[in-house]
């Protein structure tokens, strides 16, 4: 049995992931779909919209067998963390091959840039540290650092978030000697971050929770662009829970800590650097929602994207000694599995490089603690009368079977 | 001018607080009356409930002149730090007596026991070592121990919560050698913690909270109890703030933060000890209510009221090395006055023993931090849209001028 490997978020599954799984599945030859899914919180620093368990039955009914869990040392870090995190359970699981979306869907543009970087390394560090010295965020520098490399013919355009992802994931698979080969597909016409629908069936994650979040009556007009289940899966958490998770939903709990914690223990925070935590702390005091909030810590320096990821680890109380230089995950937190799926873990179960997670109270190591700490806090998105029974189900859920 | 001093704190004013502030009047023939009130959060480790500066208008109105706020330092303590901070302001503004509600009435009664048991500390302090290794709680353990003495004429009963406080209040005078005066007066038939409307015009304070919040109409039944201007002032809280402070109303961010907490931050939080931080963490994962918390981690050693004060510690994050041992205030927040205080406050200005806050902007000493911190955190027992406004008058509200 062979199988391909996808990263992904399913914020939620839409139907450019759907073509996104089958077109990994045809184009390897795999007889699996193995996802390495972020958990509760995500890689831009934000919760998920409905919990990592209801976006697990979406990918199974998706196309999707196994499913694992990114963890929260990986998942809300930045692409080359998040990276490596994803690639170091592929390769635990032994995918053959991953498969990722790009613009052009042309996977030797990748290696052609990374070993012109390679080759250029020292220059292109140069540049790098030069931009951040004019004050820009790093993800600003490495973009305009690479724009100074644009005349090479063949290179990728690293100031598209979708390929600096994928840059990564090839970087990683290098960085550790893996032998997934890696490939790419086009993405069907939805840009990263579009708010707009922008076809008949294909529309971005953001644009679909921008029509979840806009609607007052939550008619759920988004039908056209997710599969059915997708619809019906959000329609199930939405009732029962009275809403989907989203920022402003943390917000009290996020200013109270602000507000109750000392700079030093602010400090300790992971990424919270440079004095920021003064910064952080002043803003908490007149800040009255979570978007304000954010409007009056922004810099330059500082992305949205990192500045959310730093609130994430505010609220989740990560500090720096967890969650620094993880060269690659130590455990396979298992979220669900088709019967199919089922059947491949049982063939590789002896030869898996890290130990298999299916119930929490059978596994000891510290690291995932992070992981239940991260899926209990994101209960305070949910009303009081139905947070127990949530903050409970991290330690209570085995994996969802789906078939 | 004389004055005299009295400790409250007027959770609501009710009318046998306007009793006992004729009545030190009186017995003491001072021009002026000078409270010493806690803040936001109260001796019992609870959230008053309203606001310190609604509290003062009370107190204002029912006869007080001059109010400053026991720092949060010695108001969330035992019966002892309470006295010596409390007995350490009146001191530092120049009280010439001060006087407290009691039982007998009878000074003498008070000032006998103490010397009785100077006389006997030895045996009295074994006494109450034994009784703490049988596994009671230490007020238990004094209380037991003061009962192996009762045979002993003319002695206080230091098993009733006010007659203890009394107890402190004299102790305290003692140890910093004050020139005040003690005096006291017979309470009003009201026991202490009487849940039950016990005569005509006076009940307790926890009988009055008790109907307030056990009236879904609030049609505030209370009106005999209370002053007019306390019925008023409930009203207009009331309806701006949508509610009253209550446990409940932060038991969502006790939760939060006794989740996200590591156990050694949990350790340093004052009065945290023995373990208990285990039985904390443990409890939060389960407990659907603030109430239904504390009966998961009641134990006979702890009594509830020690638990409610480390639950507000928890809350306002106030580490051992910020409350260990003090011996007394080291400001003097003015809350409000009469125009009659405020002459007063003139005349003795050059000479008090403490600098004088009356603008936080103006005050840079860090142990005002707490308190201010504890007014942000007292906040959030209101609902997010009035928060900020709220948290923000801390550092804006003057003190408040009556007459």
């Amino acid at each position: 049995m062979k199988a391909v490997g996808v990263i992904v978020e399913y914020n939620p599954f839409h139907n450019g992931h759907a073509f996104h799984v089958q077109a990994a599945r045809e184009t390897s030859n795999a007889d699996i779909v193995i996802a390495v899914m972020s958990g509760n919180f995500l890689q831009r620093g934000e919760p998920a919209l409905v919990s990592k368990w209801y976006r697990t039955k979406m990918a199974l009914s998706g196309g999707v067998d196994l499913v694992f869990e990114l963890p929260y040392q990986f998942a809300t870090q930045n692409a080359e963390f998040f990276a490596d995190g994803a690639i170091s359970i592929l390769d635990a699981v032994h995918c053959e091959s991953f498969c990722f979306g790009s613009e052009s869907g042309d996977i030797s543009s990748f290696l052609k840039t990374i070993d012109f970087l390679e080759e250029h390394q020292e220059i292109f560090d140069e540049n790098v540290r030069r931009h951040i010295k004019s004050g820009v965020s790093y993800p600003k520098a490495l973009s305009l650092s690479f724009q100074d490399f644009t005349d090479t013919e063949g290179l990728l355009n690293l100031t598209k978030p979708n390929n600096i992802l994928g840059f990564q994931y090839i970087k990683s698979i290098k960085k550790v000697n893996s032998k997934i080969k890696p490939l790419t597909i086009a993405r069907k016409n939805a840009n990263y971050h579009d708010e707009h629908f922008a076809s008949e069936t294909i529309a971005s994650a953001t644009s679909i929770r921008k029509a979840l979040f806009s609607t007052d009556d939550r008619t759920f007009t988004i039908d056209q662009y997710v599969p059915e289940p997708t619809t019906e899966l959000l329609k199930e958490y939405y009732n029962h829970y009275r809403g989907f998770h989203q920022w402003e939903n943390y917000w009290s709990y996020l200013q109270f800590r602000l507000i109750q914690c000392t700079p030093e223990e602010l400090r300790n925070i992971y990424e919270v650097e440079e004095g920021i935590e003064n910064r952080l702390k002043a803003a908490a005091l007149t800040a009255g929602s979570f978007q304000e909030f954010m409007e009056k810590i922004k810099t330059k320096r500082y992305t949205w994207t990192r500045l959310q990821r730093i609130c994430v680890h505010i609220l989740t109380n990560a500090v720096k000694e967890e969650m620094s230089k993880p060269e690659g995950a130590n455990y396979l937190r298992l979220l669900g599995m088709t019967q199919k799926g089922k059947t491949y873990l049982n063939k590789v179960k002896s030869e898996l490089k890290l130990p298999l997670v299916s119930k929490l109270s059978s596994y000891k190591q510290k690291e995932i603690m992070l992981d239940i700490k991260a899926a209990q806090i994101y209960s305070f998105g949910i009303p009081l009368d139905l947070r127990n029974e949530f903050i409970q189900q991290e330690y209570k859920q085995i994996p969802i079977i789906v078939k």
